[in-house]
């Protein structure tokens, strides 16, 4: 086993892309007798950055040199959505997967859209899946800065730029590499984009694997207000490679487990529970923790979407503590704080404001606390963030209708929320105050 | 008659907006009594500028005098589209009926998009037809500068910033208040703002109303190109009010005409030939002509769109002379000329290629110069255009598919066209060559 991770890292430093690079020799008796590292030693190198970084080409490495025939697809979650139906493929190396990728893929031409730093991971990854064994069809990119700062109308018109001076055409694919910013941005792109064009989103944060991805929001961010601008638009498959959370920095993968949570609190508490026994795996990205944790997450997302698309009532429940996330997003400037840091200081805000209700037991308010702290995300908003601040932001928010600003709040037993704009405006105001400076 | 006149051209020196705002007092027994000017006697004024500009006040003045007890709709179009359908309402002193346009009106507020020209001499009325005896309605305004080269994302942000500065929310309602440029980019603002809130359009040019904002097509251009970049979107209600196309320039008018000869010509032979003989009429704004012809363009395009609201086939004859249209105002910088000005030179263009190809008699390719000629219009592109300049924009248009330009042709008797990329390339040549420098 020594041996064959060495002989792996020598190749790795032999070219900065050669271990990740599915153009290697694949199913070769040679490399199928090596055995794969197991997902679990594979976590365990996450201890320290240096060998963080080791990890990365072991664990991408590895998937080309299984044998190729076998499917790696574990799990699919189908989105029931009448004609606009999909997919979403879970698993380890499915981007070493052409014809995963290949059959949902529209006409001759794709555009990739990524950001500088997913693009020297994956690009070149996701090009070769694109077009291995399928030379009729042509590959372009667009590489945006990285970053929510940059979710803005004129980093999209890169994509708009890009597109049509490569002269794509309606029966193109627009491939959404990177994560919710990416995903957001392209899948808005691609709905606006010659009044609509397929797209596949390929997720690579945790983040966007168990929320942005999946559902069809799209959008960008006005300097007012988070996701202002936008459309309802379905991808033709959602292809989650849970080997691209192997290059995910902690601080992202804890602003996804915001996301996880959240699932649990609103309408599946068998999963919060599941969550609260296994948070120590989670963030030790236990391979089957991970995968269990986006599969559930994806479920539920699924049967929401499925029966509010366009977000009449019940779709809205997934923005628990959203709106008080997105004003600390917008208020502190987009970027400063990840979305799922944001999300998990405003999901205690909420829970704080149902139990001032009365709506919750104290005791689900200590363990949305516990939870949280344990997946190191912040619990408060930041100091700069005034309760007027706060109040001005919330109020170009997306859920205010005629003026009243309606909430994602607990009730009930775990695993209960209401949306509503029916509370006691006074709840509102102790919780702003609670938690933030005048 | 003559007393009446100068009675209500006094009222109209007196404040530039008196006579054509409906707050004057509606349905008095002395104002009642007054006869309305004949259409035919307003159309008559439009001879010189001088007394196109008194006829103006005439017949914007003359519905506020009519009992309003009777409903002045003349025809409703419907477009049958699911759960999408909605009405189009044609007729004279329509925005002098606030219940109409109040019963389309979702929430408590309203924005209404318009322009530079169109402020002046609609914002007023539209404002009270919104807001008369209907207190808990606010109305706020956006107008844009006027012109299809302000069709682009930057005036597009002019929207978003008025609608989340004024906070509006969910339950707003965007009204388009101009010709297509408005109606294009209103409907897109609406499309994408907080991923989709309800829209009115109220069409103030023949173009519009016979054409643009029937069937939910909406977007912006790209300086490569024109819509490249918008939404399938459709409004809660057409609202045409006739009386405005008493204040539209012969020159557009004539462009809005150029749409009307297209319905013709792709699938009513009837109401060409109808057209053949009353095009005087249409041109001398004769009322009863031009409500007809708006009424039967309206039918034809309802009857398309509600086949292929999203064309994936059928709705692309719609586009007949557009490709070639298209790449002249792209080429020439838009607004140049005309889009029904591009429109009628592309229609000559694309019916000489269909006379190459063999596909319809020589009689056709002449009735269309007859009739285009007749309306004024253009039957040449403009001596800019070379050949590589129509093949380089041509590129680009929406309805290339995996490379391969199809076109809309006229094919068989008169009233017959198929959109196709099965054509002879050498008859594109010809026909390009034919019309232009190289």
């Amino acid at each position: 086993m020594a041996a064959s991770a060495s002989s792996l890292l020598a190749a790795a430093a032999s070219s900065s892309y050669a271990a990740i690079s599915p153009r290697l020799p694949r199913g070769a008796p040679a490399a199928a007798s090596i055995p794969s590292p197991s997902r679990h030693s594979c976590s365990s190198l996450r201890a320290s950055p240096a060998r963080r970084h080791q990890s990365r080409f072991v664990a991408s490495a590895a998937p080309t040199m299984q044998p190729p025939a076998e499917s790696k697809v574990s799990t699919v979650v189908d989105v029931d959505l009448g004609d606009r139906s999909y997919p979403i493929y879970i698993g380890a190396g499915l981007l070493d997967e052409p014809d995963l990728l290949q059959r949902h893929v529209h006409g001759k031409r794709v555009l990739v859209v990524t950001n500088t730093t997913v693009a020297p991971l994956y690009l070149e990854k996701v090009t070769w899946a694109l077009t291995h064994n399928n030379p009729n069809v042509s590959v372009e990119s667009v590489i945006l800065p990285d970053g929510e700062k940059y979710k803005d109308m004129d980093t999209l018109m890169k994509v708009f730029d890009k597109a049509i001076e490569t002269r794509l055409d309606r029966r193109c694919t627009f491939v959404a590499l990177g994560g919710g910013v990416i995903g957001d941005m392209c899948g808005f792109a691609a709905a606006a984009f010659l009044r609509g064009v397929n797209f596949i989103q390929i997720p690579t944060t945790l983040m966007a694997q168990v929320d942005s991805s999946v559902g069809g929001k799209t959008g960008i961010n006005h300097p007012l207000g988070k996701n202002l601008i936008g459309a309802f638009y379905q991808p033709q498959c959602v292809l989650i490679d849970t080997d691209t959370l192997n290059t995910l920095p902690d601080r992202e993968l804890a602003s996804g487990i915001a996301e996880v949570v959240k699932y649990g609190l609103i309408r599946d508490a068998p999963f919060f529970e599941w969550q609260e026994k296994n948070m120590s795996e989670l963030l030790a990205r236990e391979p089957s923790a991970l995968a269990y944790a986006i599969k559930r997450s994806c479920e539920n997302k699924a049967e929401v979407v499925a029966q509010d698309e366009k977000e009449s009532g019940l779709r809205a429940t997934l923005n628990l503590g959203h709106t008080f996330g997105h004003a600390i997003e917008t208020g502190t400037g987009y970027g400063a704080w990840l979305h799922g840091e944001a999300v998990a200081a405003g999901t205690v805000m909420a829970t704080d404001m149902s139990h001032r209700l009365g709506w919750i037991d104290e005791s689900i308010k200590k363990r949305v606390v516990d939870i949280l702290e344990r997946a190191k995300l912040p619990i408060t908003p930041p100091e700069s963030m005034t309760v007027e601040k706060f109040k001005s932001i919330m109020a170009v928010d997306k859920k205010v209708a005629d003026g009243l600003l309606r909430l994602i709040l607990l009730k009930g037993p775990l695993g209960s929320c209401v949306f509503t704009g029916e509370y006691d405006r006074k709840a509102l105001d102790e919780t702003l105050h609670a938690f933030c400076n005048n």
